[in-house]
């Protein structure tokens, strides 16, 4: 024990790379590395088991930094650790197609764990590692053989601290009592806009506290190593609560303008950089100078992790043998394959059977596969009874002292906590042992958009069951009714939007959304009953969209999803009857999907020659590329009885055949008449 | 003092009001009117002053329903009190074209203040119009003049408490110490997964004593009407800081499931409303009674109430001619119009003034206006020197024992709270002096987008000022960077988006979000300068687009927005030189109002015969409809300085040429090439 020059060093060596890095990139934020420097020492060398030469170790120690503008710290801990993070990769700080982007993202560099730096994200995806941890100890630890035993450790400033995100999911850990979960909170009293007694003067202590956190305060996170040590020793010591540590820095510690809001957001300057180096023993003239003997004592610590994790590899092969099935699975699961044959308990549907609210196909399928998908966990954000997101034997994921559920459990009741559930989530997803479900009403995924986009951004595979999706819900009216949201997700990159139209494309949307490893998907499912269709298979349905009534003498083409593909079917019949207009009719489950398909099978959807008239019951936004026409709604839906608002709006197979008939009439005399799939040039991907 | 068995009718009345209507609607959540009729009935009667004839009384008392599903409650008070709902409303609750929806909404129901219903929006309306009043009464009372001495009351549960908007928005009342704020819990141990111990067990007490509120807890709120009087009288004592009380209810009280989830979104049963009316002594075969005691006892408040608004408008009379210029303001801000004159102060540019970023040409515009519109308040989510949000002499709205701003004061520092300050400013806009403007980065406008959302649904004239609006931010990367942030809220009905191209782009944008009344406004603003376009001016832009280079004999239509306009002019030059390619320019600031122009307009901009191509540095989702290709970003962005991703991505001169002479080649055999603002029918609005 103790702390000697050697850690003093250290730490300096952090504040100095933090400096040069931000200084050489012109941009970027010191503040919170040379703030943070001591507490990222102690806790990286003295707490933290990892092997930089395996990042995906399964059963690491987890670092999030929530105040992910901090990044420069992480990066130049996991340069000295020896990550493959190099000092040249350190000089690039900020530039294009560089490891070291302006906040910290997963699957740039090795060693990030979560992509953080929208504030109070990383809080949140912590707690979903911690809770992961928790689940999967309870799933595979047994006695001589705990398998799963790591902490996660998150460092979060004031801005997370004011974040609701961070609140919500400071609630829900506290509930959990993840006593897994430490987290240091930078107690430096300034945010951008100056101190931050400007707007946050609670007492923050308090709050956790009433959160049902176990809270310490570290007076003088500047200096004292030893009590940051103690406290985290501490911290650990508590099993049945999460821990926050207040650890009260100076922001810039070494700067000229340490303590003040000056540090926060912008480099140093040149004098300034050379007056630290001085105060801290470094020869001003140089830059990225990580001493020999800081390597040689992070390469150490670094080595330990690295015999740490071979010994857990041996244990595993030894779990393997005294548990058998076990044992498979778990290795099974760090490959992030599906177990063989998973795909053939889908519900697959005929045409005659019954009518069924997509909500209740999706709960069909977890009821169907969560024997045969282990490592499928499902939730809801208060709304299980509406989500459909429990199988009927579930058992929830709790603390076993509250006596109503285990930490085995794959059910959970996130709350009413859209936010925290998506950034948790990601959290769970990253861990690499689970796939997280979650549900929530589309509407309400809104309040959840920050997290949403995390999952898209960090390729995380996490699936939103976001039920209630249209008008169709009916009463609750345009306070609940999505208009903009499946426009909004579907202009977000490396994300899937399902809008099944039955069964089998619920199917089908499940499929792919759990075997897309770095994909996450929303599944817009219906609060009323749809029938199911003639040409929909589970084969079809994951092509992202096919023709579910070809004719071949078709004046037009119908491009429709969910719950507006059966309305199209029923205008078919009524255009022929009533126009003497032949339609056919192309259910389009997933955009995203689909646009992957090969053009030769999307133009056979949406062939040249006829007008195509889109039909969906919200923004018509973005339809235009699917479409020549767009039936839609650009305005806020109604309170009443679904059907009553689909008539108000139109949305009966008159409606449709009237826009259909516009639409021949208007695309008559234009030659060439291309599909709107010919594009003059490739988008950028 | 002392309640009889009037008051107990009277309670009985709301409920059985709330089981009847949630009955005929077949849907609709009888348990929290139930539960909160005693408080209600307490509220109203005894504490709030209204005028049921004139609901937009500028002194009333507001109430707000945070727990929004709880209407019924609302509309039955709001029916007894005289205001415009009728019994036969009431008999149509959750109909199509009903003034009583399933959640309340601002703009369709006389007295509802604010439209809540998406879990915590109204609690951090309620924080919204509180500010509202300590700053009005900061400007405008004086002496003898007490013009502004309302009180905000609002009701919230177990949903609300825990939504992070909430969390939040409890924080910043906390700091901001606004002792006319009166918070209700209804503590009923209910939400919709059942009992709330198995997601929600923190202690609400402490954490709401964290934040700096004054709590009480009344624990008999089925029946301790004294209790609750008390409880309510001591808030108000209590002026310097918001009140909670915690007060212990049983949901659906009177039910047979009450005290359970089933009583919370279900209406009762037959024999169960059968049940609950002769418990209460009402006639079970009658529905929707209204005892004439009852309507006597709130008519009388109801007349008191109105005398005190006829004492209110003698005294804004006196108060006229003691302070000339304030009465004026006054009177004149009621009005919701704008000082005469002043747009003639908004900064105009010359095509040789120098390029400026379009967060700085906002400041620019609030510095010119700040005077001309005493009523326009502005503030950030903490990021108030990168969004440029404060004129150099605003006084910050702080609590004036704080040393730090005062109540007057128009500069409003939201804390890094973005969901809660958009809810805030939604309840700003709804008190009827104030047009608030907030600030945060355009990719963090998404965490307010259910907030946002509200904004347009209930017609709020409150302006984002969305600062860093694209990969033009740079450094900060991918997690900072919008994609399809614009598509997401050009998808949202009642909303426009600006992203003006220049300095008078940008005063254009002011002048439309602050006429108009009942539109809400984001304005998407560059970090990097932009020089003024020769074509650009307020008028032009006030009409969302226009021609910003002309030529009749182009090939080709380059439409674009904000950073990228004059990089298409740029394009214009390398077009000619390297192509022999003649195009045209139109820049098109704002796409919900360009579409309000007439068609010859739209159609000079965008004319027949020649392709458009669109360029717009993020997502093309939407673009189509202006345009027959599109140049965009669909993935996510890239961590550098500005230019080197602008090039990494090829928005170059020569990058938007290429794919100008791909368009023009691709359109030559198409005839007639309509312009894409030629549709077959018109949408539904
Ligand atoms: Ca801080
Ligand atoms: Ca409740």
């Amino acid at each position: 024990m103790g702390y000697d020059k050697t850690d003093e060093l250290a730490i300096n060596t952090i504040r100095t790379l933090a400096v040069d890095a931000t200084f050489a990139a012109n941009s970027g934020h010191p503040g919170a590395p040379m703030g943070m420097a001591p507490v990222a020492h102690v806790l990286f060398n003295k707490f933290m088991t990892f092997n930089p030469k395996n990042p995906g170790w399964a059963n690491r120690d987890r670092f999030v930094l929530s105040n992910g503008h901090g990044c420069m710290l992480q990066y130049a801990i996991l340069h000295m650790f020896g990550y493959g993070v190099s000092i040249d990769d350190l000089k690039h700080f900020r530039q294009v197609d560089s490891i070291c982007p302006g906040h910290p993202e997963a699957h740039d560099t090795p060693g990030i764990e979560v992509t953080t730096g929208p504030l109070g994200q990383g809080f949140a995806n912590a707690v979903g590692l911690a809770c992961a941890q928790a689940h999967s100890a309870g799933v595979f630890n047994k006695p001589g053989f705990e398998m799963f035993t790591n902490h996660t450790y998150m460092f979060f400033g004031d801005g997370c601290a004011m974040e609701g995100i961070a609140s919500e999911a400071a609630s829900a850990a506290g509930h959990l009592q993840l006593g897994n979960l430490i987290a240091i909170y930078d107690d430096n009293h300034i945010s951008i806009d100056g101190d931050t007694k400007c707007a946050f003067t609670e007492d923050v202590t308090m709050r956790f506290e009433a959160y049902g956190w176990h809270v310490q305060w570290v007076k003088d996170g500047d200096h004292d190593l030893q009590g940051i040590e103690d406290a985290i020793k501490k911290a650990k010591e508590v099993t049945d609560k999460p821990s926050m540590i207040r650890l009260t820095t100076t922001i810039g510690f070494g700067s000229k303008l340490q303590g003040t809001g000056g540090v926060h957001g912008n480099p140093l300057k040149e004098d300034d950089c050379k007056q630290v180096k001085e105060k801290f023993g470094f020869d001003p003239t140089k830059t990225f100078v990580v001493p020999q003997e800081v390597y040689d004592m992070y390469h150490k610590h670094a080595s330990e992790g690295a015999a740490a994790e071979q010994e857990w590899d041996s244990l595993l092969e030894k779990y393997s043998s005294e548990h058998k099935d076990l044992g498979a699975d778990l290795k099974r699961r760090l490959t992030r394959k599906l177990p063989e044959g998973w795909q053939e308990k889908l519900p697959v549907y005929k045409p005659s059977d019954k009518a069924i609210a997509s909500r209740k196909l999706s709960e069909s399928v977890l009821e169907a596969i969560y024997e045969a998908v282990p490592e499928l966990l499902s939730g809801s954000a208060d709304l299980t009874g509406s989500n459909n997101t429990r199988w009927k034997n579930a058992v929830d994921f709790q603390p076993p002292s509250l006596g109503i559920g285990e930490w085995s459990g794959r059910y959970f009741r996130y709350g009413v906590r859209e936010h925290a559930m998506a950034a948790m989530m990601n959290g769970l997803a990253a861990y690499g042992t689970v796939i997280p479900a979650g549900g929530t009403f589309l509407n309400f995924v809104s309040y959840a958009a920050g997290a949403v986009r995390l999952s898209a951004l960090s390729h995380q595979r996490v699936i939103y069951v976001a039920t209630h999706d249209s008008i169709g819900l009916g009463e609750d009216g345009p306070t609940h009714q999505p208009i903009e949201t499946l426009a909004h997700f579907r202009a977000l990159p490396n994300f899937m939007v399902w809008r099944p139209a039955d069964g089998n494309e619920t199917s089908a949307a499940y499929y792919v959304a759990l075997t897309s490893q770095n994909t996450p998907s929303l599944l817009a499912l219906t609060r009323q009953n749809l029938p199911q269709l003639e040409g929909s298979t589970i084969a079809n349905g994951i092509k992202g969209g096919y023709v579910a009534l070809e004719n071949k003498d078709a004046h037009i083409t119908l491009v429709s999803t969910g719950s507006e593909v059966s309305l199209c079917l029923e205008a078919v019949k009524y255009l022929k009857d009533n126009h003497d207009v032949t339609a056919r009719v192309v259910s389009l489950p997933c955009m995203e999907v689909f646009d992957a398909q090969d053009k030769e099978y999307r133009l056979k959807c949406i062939p040249d020659g006829i007008p195509a008239l889109s039909v969906e019951v919200m923004s018509t936004l973005g339809w235009e590329k699917y479409s020549h026409e767009q039936f839609g709604l650009n305005r806020f839906g109604a309170s009443g009885p679904y059907k009553d608002v689909y008539k108000k709006f139109e949305f009966t197979p008159e409606g449709i055949s009237k826009r259909a008939v516009a639409t021949i009439d208007f695309y008559k005399e234009v030659k060439p008449l291309r599909s709107p799939l010919q594009r003059a040039f490739l988008q950028l991907i």
